[in-house]
């Protein structure tokens, strides 16, 4: 099937256009054609209460004046079979007269999860889904790795991004940290930060740097969400990462409600989840995993970290994080802080394994994707 | 110019094969051909005191029955005028009647130096010589890096080997570190050794990991000597790299004759080059830039290190390395032993600088060579 591939190639190409645009709804592309193989509309998802794809691409038709009566549909996921906040898109292509819809992926939320597919079927319409393990398939369920995430292990798709010399180091011993990476490294991360819905950071990063967090670097329609990671609620209220418009959540262990009122009084949304030990004893640290949970629950499928040693090694030592985003700036600067503080291993079979995705030259310096193997496997 | 591009490509082709083989003289690749282009030999340079790469190329197409009378050669560097190990190879060119000779490279020998090239001229041949900006001529030298760093700046080359896990761990807080990378990048490592003339390493490597340092996982030729930075004389009189009929190489900065003597029965070399403070205090330390031009006089022309992050650092810091090569495993260890000790530095600007010059997956592992901006400019 050339012709499917290409086509499906073609919605994938749309679906990545929505890459910065729709979430908490995943990215997906629309490519409608003629029985003889004419391309007749196409389309993406638009941000959140906007028209989906299939919707978009059948306008699109419309607009040029095309007949889309026993077309071929090609999406990028099952078209939805539920009244979201938009209509059922199942619905939209069988009243439009398609024939036949390809998909690359059943939907993953459970509101829609092959009923999209089944009430086209019994509206007549030919259905197609390629199997999960074919690379057109892979290639859209990895656009969304966050959706899927979400919708199925119920937490966001965890990027861990650090920014290192190539003898791992991301700050001198004395805390100077800017700038180890290029321009062009840092406007890359901004772009990381882009697709996500919300960056993580810590309490020491706040106080250290008093970060923004927010895309500045590059263009975007729309801001990720701030978190913090705030144990005992130290969070200044004067701190750069309140900005007007922008979801900011703070996660605390220790309760402090007058603080908590200043912080939403500042726009935040404060959260208590304090972790606990085995024998119930609090530990004063905010409990990382069920603050995953809530962040899904809050629809956030891909959280970006950018934190320090400490945090980053919490995290990777309670097993919540997925895979890596690492700037190796070409320079060498031998003592200084580390990426991940994981304690002392005393056998290598205890280090975190990874593989490396993607390696590609960013500037002068050097961007490494590396996941957890079998983090995908949900 | 494209014919005479493929037949250089075909010369440093040649060169290229005799990598491993022709150590200190350098790789050299030659390609004759008939006035209408047509390949009539070619050769590269055999291992010490046998025939260059334009005798090789004269053979060849003797041994194939062809005339060479009028015919071109293409080399990878000014053909020999010297009586050295062998006769000068311009007289043999002379001698067979080729009538054109285009060449990538003057012979930075100063015992050839551009006489191998006036020689010929003087009989009539006519002689093009590459600009040294050509990509060609880069090529050539780029193979031959270590021979025309011998021959100008009178050091070697110095590329310092580290493997690491990607936040930059060549240890484990207890020191374990075998195997922090896969099988593939180590066998990628010995052939990085075996195109050396010596590999290096320091006496707490030889303490803690007594290795071997030769070539085993990749077939060569020849074996690298072994050099070892043993300032108090304290390598083991069994320590693993007394290798018969490989060269070994001591340097002391402590003066001990019974060990000395002792460490000669087992085949090594000692050499006494003790640093000295401004004021003239000795160090207790070997000087390194004595060293290296110690090393060159014994013919080193790639010096290959793997040492520890103190001996790394004490190179990096005396401004002798030239690029690193840089296995990085694709783990996350957190605490343990850096790749260089550099001192605590105070400012970024302090950091060693570098540029990527290659990146390449090795198995699962990440190879990159890096290179200090300006080091090739000689």
């Amino acid at each position: 099937m050339p012709d499917t591939e290409v086509f499906i190639q073609q919605a994938l190409a749309q679906a990545a256009q929505s890459l910065l645009l729709t979430s908490p709804n995943p990215h997906v592309g629309c490519v409608i054609t003629s029985p003889d193989g004419n391309l007749l509309g196409q389309g993406h998802t638009q941000p959140v209460g906007g028209p989906h794809a299939e919707i978009m691409a059948l306008r699109d038709a419309a607009a040029i004046g095309h007949d889309v009566r026993g077309a071929t549909a090609y999406v990028t996921l099952e078209p939805c079979a539920h009244q979201g906040r938009t209509g059922p898109c199942c619905d939209a292509l069988i009243a439009a007269g398609i024939k036949k819809v390809v998909a690359t992926n059943t939907d993953p939320n459970p509101l829609v999860a092959g009923q999209g597919f089944a009430r086209m079927r019994a509206a007549g319409i030919e259905v197609l889904v390629l199997p999960p393990d074919d690379p057109l398939a892979m290639a859209s369920r990895e656009l969304n790795i966050g959706f899927f995430s979400r919708m199925i292990r119920k937490t966001p798709w965890v990027r861990m991004k650090m920014a290192a010399s190539l003898d791992g180091k991301t700050a001198l011993p004395n805390g100077v940290s800017q700038w180890i990476t290029s321009p062009q490294a840092r406007a890359d991360g901004h772009a990381w930060r882009a697709r996500a819905c919300a960056v993580l950071t810590g309490m020491g990063t706040v106080l250290a740097d008093n970060p923004k967090l927010d895309v500045r670097l590059v263009d975007t329609p729309r801001q990720p969400a701030v978190v913090v990671v705030d144990s005992r609620l130290e969070t200044p209220l004067d701190a750069n990462l309140f900005i007007a418009g922008r979801a900011c959540y703070i996660y605390a262990a220790v309760p402090n409600d007058i603080k908590k009122q200043a912080l939403e009084a500042r726009g935040a949304t404060v959260v208590y989840l304090p972790g606990a030990q085995a024998n119930g004893t609090p530990t004063g640290k905010v409990d990382l995993a069920a603050m995953l949970q809530d962040m899904a629950k809050r629809e956030i499928n891909e959280l970006h970290t950018e934190a320090g040693e400490k945090l980053n090694g919490a995290l990777i030592r309670a097993g919540l994080v997925d895979e890596f985003l690492v700037y190796l700036a070409p320079k060498l600067i031998g003592q200084g802080r580390g990426m991940a503080d994981l304690g002392a291993l005393t056998d290598l079979s205890q280090a975190v394994p990874l593989t490396f995705v993607s390696t590609e030259l960013v500037g002068p310096d050097l961007r490494l994707l590396a996941r957890i193997p079998g983090r995908d496997s949900f």
